[in-house]
């Protein structure tokens, strides 16, 4: 029996999502598409052949012929409908962030924590990418060493606006960052430091953090969201013997007019297509045999991911490093990750 | 409604079907999976939850529960099988070889030509492969030019036995190469000439081979099934304004005792498991539609594909340049082919 | 006429710049070869086939047959020969440092300023390597856009002993960083960042520094001395309109193994062997001419270099920010470069 | 004491070597630069600081001041100045071809062969190469197993004029490859197929060649003068353990426009600047010492490549493999090699 799926959120992310469900999981079946504009949800419903649409997405999550959901509408809106599938308990595949602020993340987690299992997974879809699959892999397998640095890189062609300032490089594109190096690394944040070069243009300029662990390792992020040359995330973990490259899945490499070039993408789904894939489908997997991922992003990742945004945002504006202090993980998350 | 899908063959590449069609393709359903040895059937179909077992590939086909299959069993059963799901109206995806001689395949392409439906789609899944496609696009589309050469190398670490014969590296090996860029190119081959240069040990040597085609283009192919260093596929197109490479998906580059690599694969899985993917999805989209892939490969491939290699086989033990002589397309797969 | 030169220094760079005097630069003459112990010096000499040998660098460098001399003796003894040669009016190449300290950096320029011509090249080769001058190239042609940040990474094998600490990574290594961004960028510092991750064995762990500029630029500088897989320069510059890669010469990559692999060099020399010749050779032309090279680095900018590590040594003791004063350029070095 | 050279012909090769020998090797002096054109003779003796000119070359050859010639005049030429140098005794390096035909390389030969010591090396200057180095070290050092096959495809960007054919391709480019793939598998040739595929346009086509070796090893050589995207020479060598590539210097990479590409030059210069600067060095020695590179081609290696390429001439004309006839080695060019 399939596992019915609302996707709620009809924009990028939501209509993404709702041709992985409908055209690349079995076991997955597209219920329904909801979106505060249903003529949207519509759109995305006929395309992906929904069997019903919804603009309330409460209502939606509260259908019982809704097994389980995908939160891709507006950041703001995620805690919210996380809270209400705890409620609900139907497990939802919430796009990060958790909620637009760490406060706001302590509230999913208390409504989660009495849970007799697992309700919230997050879209931290980059634990799922083969590449950095492959660099936590020569790690945990001991070939380059005990870790020393990672070097993160993550550039877009243009940011949506000239409202997208530092911050919001820091909030909403650096939390993927935040997350795969601490999963990769398997450790903690204790510190963070920002910078900002000068743009010439009224683009936003890039920011430059470098973050200490519990560990004794740094971790290094640039997020750089008018690179102008294409969609390109790097990475390399430097180890004591050695060091890991992330490498993009490249299909071909052109010679034309005196260079020998490969493509970039103008954004991110090409790059992370596989991701995306392999993250439902664990997800999906996890409904049905009712135990987490163990890879998976839970809740609990999406505070931490929260924290350490909100302490970058901090050094930034004030110019100085910002201490990250050690939080307790609530015993349903270290029971749940022990557990998987 | 779940297309149910029976594998038959239960062997290495039988099983990677099964995985695919059980745990990747959402619309088919693994129902039942068949070997001449039913214990080996039973492992596959536990591991991937089928249904059902069988031994008697006929009688599998035959069954009511069963609206497709997967033809993965020796070569010599291919043409066989493919008859009796035509006889039986039953769509199949048939590995490579169609058959082993060309004028087996002929029987297979009499029995299909009066269907009213396409049922015979043979298992060349590079042409459902990234690369192939953005070379093939790259020709399409002008960038480089009109097509001269092409240049391909295909190898793996090794042949799997000393019966594996230069022979044998032509109509087995490089039958994908036969077929892939008689794709590309979109023409056919008016003759071949084989070399095979000397090993000093007991190995079977690589063949090299030089076919022209009917449009006026080079197409080289290197066999080489004992390469020692890996599984690598290796293509180049050359136009009369650039050329395009294909580039194998790799996810990491290893920093490690004075050496920048990156890995290569034993086998050919994982270069084309998402040629697999995309392929086995084709297929199963071509019965829900009852319309062929544009793409895929039919019965008159496979024919024209064991054409080329007899003339390449006799080419290698004649010493000289084969012709191959033009054969009219039954009316059947032309229209099969403008239909797509 | 040749120009004829001591090397004053007979250890690996010493015996580098005899080979390159003697066997790479026509219009030059390895006239002597001055070492401490004088049985090296004589090693030395007897491979090049210099003329004489030395073992006390001052009277070498006052010998009536030699018209200029390397300076290659060890780190401590550079200012004291480079103010020798001032005062001999001899034109010199000395290896960086230009000394231990800032202060005593500033007795060299205090020697020269009053000279009628540049004495004192100093060995900051980089300058010269064809990737350093592409990626300039691409920023002074405005391909890239203003830049933004530059990212350098310094990675050897393995430092040369346990008294090699964190504070010599920044004197020693990182100069070659610090003076190559300088001059890439065209600017001057104004702050550096220093952190050290943690190693788990005895060997000194890397430094990660981050730079400000006066234009308000990143420079993210890793030096990494026992980075164990090989020797390893890298660099990015990002602009505003896209970015550009040093990329090390490598003349044959290898399958073998299940790799496809590019090799290391376990030193220096083969990645930066053109940058030295290109080096000494602008040197040998510049005596010739009477007028220093443009690209070369002059006494000033080692100083600039000496003041920078001071800083990060500070920065890396005291674990914070330290702001670098700018100064202004003496008259001579401001006619010198803008004669230039 | 200077080697003092004459140059000989005064367009881009000669140019080229002027520039050589007055500013890369010690050892050497440019003495006269001759052409038939005295005036452009002089502008390249002016450029490079050459003492004097002339516009007859066996006048030049013969002067007094003149220790030795680079002849880098016509092709037709060639043969006539080398039986003038071994006349008068002087050492040459001469341009590729040693002449247009085979039986007027054997005058040459004819010549030379009761001289004392060897008097003409050939500017087959990619064995100097160090990415060929490397291929053949890779060969000969045992990590790749025997030699197979070596790949070799030659891009020039375009032709020089239309009435360059494919019979050209055939004796004036492709004879580098003939050559170097010659001296890395250490083996003559046997027997020679050539194709040329169809192009749309007026250009030349490119050729194909096949050719087999007395060790039973496989060359294939594509030569395509009209490549358009750049200059590009490739080549791999496939042993029977492994393979090695040869890998063009490249500086930098370039991220812009949706494009990570490294650039193509439009001539061969860049590509082989290291290798004609270490050929003209190891000649400039060979004179000094008396004794030949042990690398360098001579006349019977400029002999031999003649004799392939009539072979794969008639090869193309004819449609057909035309056999290569082993030819005994004279005793003078033995006794060299062995010497070497």
């Amino acid at each position: 029996m399939a596992v019915r799926v609302a996707v709620i959120g009809a924009g990028v992310m939501g209509t993404d999502h709702a041709r992985i469900i409908a055209g690349e999981l079995p076991g997955a079946q597209l219920q329904v598409v909801c979106d505060a504009e249903e003529v949207k949800a519509r759109i995305v419903a006929d395309e992906f052949g929904a069997f019903g649409v919804g603009s309330d997405p409460i209502a939606v999550i509260s259908r019982t012929d809704v097994d389980a959901a995908v939160i891709a509408s507006p950041d703001d809106t995620h805690s919210t409908l996380a809270i209400a599938a705890i409620e609900a308990g139907k497990p939802v595949l919430c796009e990060k962030p958790l909620a637009p602020t760490a406060e706001e993340c302590l509230r999913v987690i208390e409504a989660e924590k009495n849970c007799t299992r697992p309700i919230v997974q997050l879209g931290f879809m980059r634990r799922f990418d083969p590449s950095y699959s492959a660099m936590k892999a020569a790690l945990d397998d001991g070939s380059i060493g005990s870790a020393l640095m990672m070097h993160n890189f993550h550039r877009n062609v243009d940011s949506p606006g000239t409202w997208f300032t530092g911050d919001m490089a820091i909030t909403n594109s650096a939390s993927h960052e935040f997350d795969v190096a601490r999963f990769v690394l398997g450790t903690e944040y204790t510190g963070i430091s920002v910078w900002q070069p000068k743009r010439r243009d009224e683009r936003t300029a890039p920011v430059m953090m470098v973050l200490e662990t519990a560990s004794g390792q740094l971790v290094n992020i640039e997020v750089n969201n008018n690179a102008a040359y294409g969609y390109d995330v790097r990475g390399e973990l430097v180890g004591e013997q050695g060091s890991v490259f992330l490498t993009a899945p490249v299909h071909a490499r052109y010679n034309l007019g005196l260079r020998s070039a490969e493509h970039y993408a103008p954004d991110w789904r090409p790059r992370f297509a596989e991701a995306y894939r392999l993250q439902n489908k664990a997800w999906i997997h996890s409904i049905e045999t009712g135990a987490p991922s163990p890879i998976a992003a839970n809740a609990w990742d999406g505070y931490q991911a929260a924290v350490v945004a909100e302490a970058g945002v901090q050094a930034l504006n004030e110019g100085r490093r910002v201490a990250i202090e050690p939080r307790e993980v609530p015993a349903f998350y270290r029971d749940l990750r022990e557990a998987a």
